[in-house]
């Protein structure tokens, strides 16, 4: 059985490594140089050609509370040996750094920093694994959220209801309760509608939505009975029309229900569960029009994801709302992000801030380093967005003149962008341990992230299961300055020759 | 931002209709009706040959805590407009009924009840979702870990020390804090050895694990350096060696600095994490060896399962030890579970239990009706396990006879089981609201696991992405029982046919 423990703290949910660490710098005397770690993944999810973010609050929650407790600290001395010195240290470390991030409902991208962290090195190492363990679940679901979106169609973005609702249904399957509480957020800020957790609902101000399941059913026995009972108990009714025959006892009994309760009732839809939803949506769309139910809605569930959606869609299915849960709230095609945490520059033994590198034999696991700025390109006459453009932190993208983007794998090809708008990506969130952002309400979040929708061009909004690339998303650009570019290959030079002369002869 | 409330409950984490048909069976006088719902799952997790049981503490826990807090009922009266009525309802429920459940480390199997609740119908029916959110997950961990344990070998493992050491590192890469931290947990219990989260470590009582990450080397710019600093501040090490190049930078610096240190460090090993390991591995154990290091163990990481190890072991390479993360602990190949939580009998107007059923188009989604027990089917002599047997409760299997067991979709395949001993899977854990087992340590929880490893036919224990049945794991036998088989058939036709003749016209 579990050990009792009369207080717990985030800040022990960590690697171990990270004390370890934290450790060294301490006895060395370096855990208060400044450091800068940033943040971010190296392939785009789902291979989708745009990712979102979320998971600031979470990000900002966590750092503003950071703190070890008491039994934190009991435990580390008495259980892990850590000296004296060192828990007296961690007793009252605080993070007292600055944070820049972007912010929920923004667009993000693979190899560009989505969170910069600079901080005392002892600090900035501690929190290392907290902040990945948020950073690598919420643009996940809020991305695959946006995706579902897409598919489900823009007609209705900016209402809860009406046509192409999005429900998020997955509690029971998401991976334990933080995922399931924090993965509904994510996906409202996507641009979900509703839902169906209620402590999301009132902790986070989401709408909530939900009726009955095939239990009901069962209790009663039968449809007519349990449709019945459940609108004698509530106003609004979506019946669940699957749990013994569809078109022959399930819808029949919603209609028989609902033209016996009459006003009594909104009878606001109902749902399908099972079976082919082509076939069943356009049966059923014919049955309640036939009882003179034009408006009522047939909202549908069972494993839906994005293709799916678009499939139901493309054979014609007559489905006006959409109950999404296992796909989404797990992010079954691809369950994990990827997200990492490097070190790219610090303070050296002289107070001057030097780059770091981690060298790879794959380039793509080559860290950028230095202290960087991102700058998304705005076209100003069509407000597109032209690409990200990664540079040093004292370079100004001068909006003046031609912009000159290039691939920074392929680096032959280039583009010249003219009159543009640079627009830095990054909010400052701490700065030196002070809250310093003023977080937006989660209807403001959801509707940036929809607008940014707005900004993209069709090719990287494309959802394929098509391997042929021209029927893929395009790429999009997220290129390095010149000078980044110069400043990563110094590095690389530089790091590999001192390698070189080093070589240890065992 | 999130709305602040001053408390916050568990019970909330529900699905919206959960509380839509509790208020129904509330209106209606009927949700205190004696009522037995099963959850299980219908498909393996991975097509493993067995699953692994986890999560038992905290369907305990959740249980034990059920209550709603008075926001929670402030939000429910307020925002979704409950009656006065079922508030009060709601603000003085507490969970009155029974619960059996296979134990953690147990086996468990498609298609046979692993939870069995047996409860007031509205008290069942409100736990549902934040059961099957646990569900879900701790026992989708620990089989992951226990298919892990299998490829890593056996050879070791009641050790924690030694060989074969399986590391869990995937707090970074899980679903959220929960995730990563009762991970761990259903990790260990699977057979792992230790967890690099700290704060699993202190609460669950799990050995923790981990060095340092790449960010020390960067930290020190070369790896001389940042070695030596952490042998000066640390005992145990283990080096990280692929910063900049493996076998010409950091297999050296470790032994130069372990060579340095002498018997003030424990050297116990290296870890690669990047690379091609079987060459790597084999190229560093002679670099170790020829030092004198004969008993300096390797370590690999680097999105590994169990397949990849299995691969690595094949391809020749020297590895003692495997830290698993991503793969691991977002369940990579497969993140759900898919277990369900169904009604099979309730109390009627006369207070007598009847079956229920839920049909389906699809045969593995028609439900098994009815009051069941679960036994597990020993063979005396080898004390192997030859199948699960599943009955109505008033059934007890004979243990002097043969035994007929018949495939519950293939029925004209079957065997005959003699000298057999059958053992029920389920404890009480709940009886009448009050919880009456005794939780075995978690220590005796993973030994327990390892044990039942022992039981199972080496058939059951394949591991292989071969598609060719013959080199697949073989279908562990859960059969139904004629009584249980012949009552399931029952309902299905009774409901059938009920179904014809209340067929509505619309």
């Amino acid at each position: 059985m579990k050990k009792q423990y009369r207080d717990d703290s985030l800040a022990l949910h960590t690697d171990l490594y990270e004390l370890n660490m934290a450790h060294t710098y301490f006895k060395d005397h370096i855990h208060k140089r400044r450091s800068v770690f940033e943040a971010y993944f190296r392939r785009m999810p789902f291979e989708s050609g745009y990712a979102v973010f979320a998971g600031l609050e979470r990000v900002i929650d966590f750092i503003a509370n950071f703190r070890f407790s008491e039994t934190d600290l009991d435990y580390l001395y008495e259980e892990l040996h850590y000296e004296a010195e060192f828990i007296d240290y961690l007793k009252q470390v605080r993070f007292s750094g600055n944070v820049r991030s972007v912010v929920e409902g923004e667009m993000i991208f693979a190899n560009e920093p989505i969170l910069q962290i600079d901080a005392p090195l002892a600090e900035a190492q501690l929190i290392e694994t907290p902040l990945l363990n948020i950073l690598n679940f919420h643009p996940l679901i809020a991305t695959k959220a946006s995706r579902i979106r897409l598919a489900a169609g823009e007609d209705n973005l900016y209402e809860h209801t009406g046509t192409n609702q999005l429900m998020e249904f997955g509690s029971r399957r998401a991976h334990e309760m933080d995922a399931a509480f924090y993965g509904a957020r994510a996906a409202y800020i996507g641009g979900f509608d509703a839902t169906s957790n209620v402590r999301a609902g009132k902790v986070f101000g989401i709408p909530v939505s939900g009726t009955h399941a095939h239990a009901l059913v069962q209790v009663y026995r039968d449809e007519y009975s349990a449709f019945k009972k459940y609108a004698e108990s509530h106003r609004n009714c979506i019946f669940l029309v699957d749990t013994y025959n569809t078109l022959k006892s399930g819808i029949p009994n919603a209609i028989k229900v609902a033209k016996e309760m009459g006003d009594r009732i909104n009878f606001i839809g109902i749902r399908l569960d099972s079976g082919r939803l082509p076939y069943l949506s356009q049966e059923a769309r014919k049955m309640l029009d036939e009882a003179g139910y034009h408006d009522v809605k047939i909202f549908a569930s069972n494993d839906l994801d994005e293709y799916s959606i678009l499939d139901l869609k493309a054979q014609g299915a007559k489905i006006d709302g959409w109950g999404v849960g296992t796909k989404l709230m797990t992010s079954f095609d691809q369950p994990a992000l990827g997200a990492v945490y490097k070190l790219v520059s610090i303070e050296d033994d002289y107070g001057n801030m030097v780059d770091t590198i981690k060298l790879s034999e794959n380039p793509e696991k080559i860290s950028t380093p230095g202290l960087k700025e991102v700058y998304r390109i705005v076209n100003q006459v069509n407000h597109k967005w032209e690409g990200d453009y990664i540079t040093m932190q004292d370079e100004v993208p001068n909006e003046e003149q031609h912009l000159k983007m290039f691939h920074p794998i392929h680096t032959h090809v280039s583009k010249f962008v003219t009159n543009f708008n640079a627009r830095k990506i990054h909010q400052p969130i701490f700065a030196q341990g002070k809250l310093v952002y003023e977080q937006p309400t989660i209807e403001e979040m959801r509707a940036y992230c929809l607008q940014n929708l707005k900004h993209l061009w069709d090719d990287y909004k494309v959802i394929t299961k098509s391997n042929e690339d021209v029927f893929r998303p395009t790429e999009y650009p997220v290129d390095l300055s010149t000078s980044c570019w110069d400043n990563k290959m110094q590095n690389i030079e530089e790091t590999r020759s001192k390698l070189l002369s080093d070589t240890v002869l065992v």
